[in-house]
């Protein structure tokens, strides 16, 4: 199956969300996409990898907002004040950036589920607002049980070999699509990068619909 | 005399801007600004610095552009992109980034007159839209000539000892207030970082104005 077959089974406009929960300017997307998409019609297509053996992939061992510390200071007066235009809360973590093995295991197995959207919000807002340790199997068990799933069954799913086989994959295609960064939007081949190229990935999208 | 002194005389709303002439986001925001801020009643302080050294003083000694070919081949689709959306033409420099100190003493010598935005957004399309090589004598000269100013006598006062350690003194300001990127846009304290960020910085410097 090629990365986008997935996304390939409608006729709606389909955007490709690359994220990664670990991601200061993720959660802004996280929080905003599926109103903006909604709004225009746009199906989006769920696709989360890990940042970090991405990073490596290029050269750095860790996230350019902790490598550099200049931007890193600008980053959270950023973040504060887009917070604040988007009507985001936000609690600067105080793990940055926060590992989220499982709950990305959970990402990737929840994309094509009804629960997806939530349940990222959900874990997002948790590392970002409220300064939980999302890498904790206590913190995934409770965003799940809040949206009312079942958490073990779907832990245990998430755990096995072949979704964690399928997560370093989809991070390999991550890497191979040219992604350096997150959150990354794909419409067909045309690359997006960062949140605040969301509204223009949306509107590029609707633009080739075949009944667009 | 203090980084901010120069620009402290009005009352109307102030916003320092901090570019390079090499640096491609700079030339978004050099083409947009002017009638961005007009629109607000606002008052650009054009701040040239040389991003070169900037770079270096933080360990990197070339454009991350040019460091990450990922990212570089990702900004100048960016490019194409954000030039259409705006209606500012664009050819890709085949030299980037393009050093340009004689240009860049000029525009710190220009920076009160009234010739400043016209001079800017001359040698921004020199650069970006027609590949000239904005570094030599010979196209600064054309630039200012453009402008109907006596090319001659401006650079032989850009050339002069005092303006060249003051392009020198303004590129350790820029270090100093944590700058690591162009454009950067100062409101009073408030920093703000890219292109992407120009209106936010305009709306915050217009709703913190004494008269706003």
């Amino acid at each position: 199956m090629s990365d986008a077959a997935a996304c390939a089974t409608t006729r709606a406009p389909e955007i490709e969300f690359w994220f990664d929960f670990g991601s200061n300017y993720s959660y802004l997307s996280v929080m905003r996409i599926e109103a903006l998409a909604a709004a225009r019609g746009a199906r989006i297509c769920w696709r989360p990898f890990l940042l970090g053996p991405v990073f490596r992939g290029l050269g750095f061992d860790d996230s350019p907002f902790v490598l550099q510390k200049e931007k890193g200071a600008y980053v959270w007066k950023d973040m504060e004040r887009q917070c604040r235009k988007y009507g985001i809360a936000l609690k600067r973590p105080t793990t940055f950036p926060r590992a989220a093995l499982l709950a990305m295991r959970v990402a990737l197995l929840g994309a094509d589920r009804e629960w997806m959207a939530a349940y990222c919000r959900e874990i997002m807002q948790l590392n970002f607002a409220r300064d939980r340790d999302i890498g904790s199997l206590e913190v995934v068990s409770e965003a799940l049980g809040e949206l009312g799933l079942p958490a073990q069954q779907i832990i245990t799913e998430a755990q096995s070999d072949a979704n964690k086989l399928r997560l370093r994959e989809q991070t390999a295609a991550a890497a191979r699509r040219g992604i350096f960064g997150a959150p990354t939007f794909f419409v067909g081949d045309e690359m997006f990068w960062g949140n605040d190229r969301l509204d223009d990935a949306l509107d590029y999208c609707v633009s080739i619909a075949p009944d667009g």
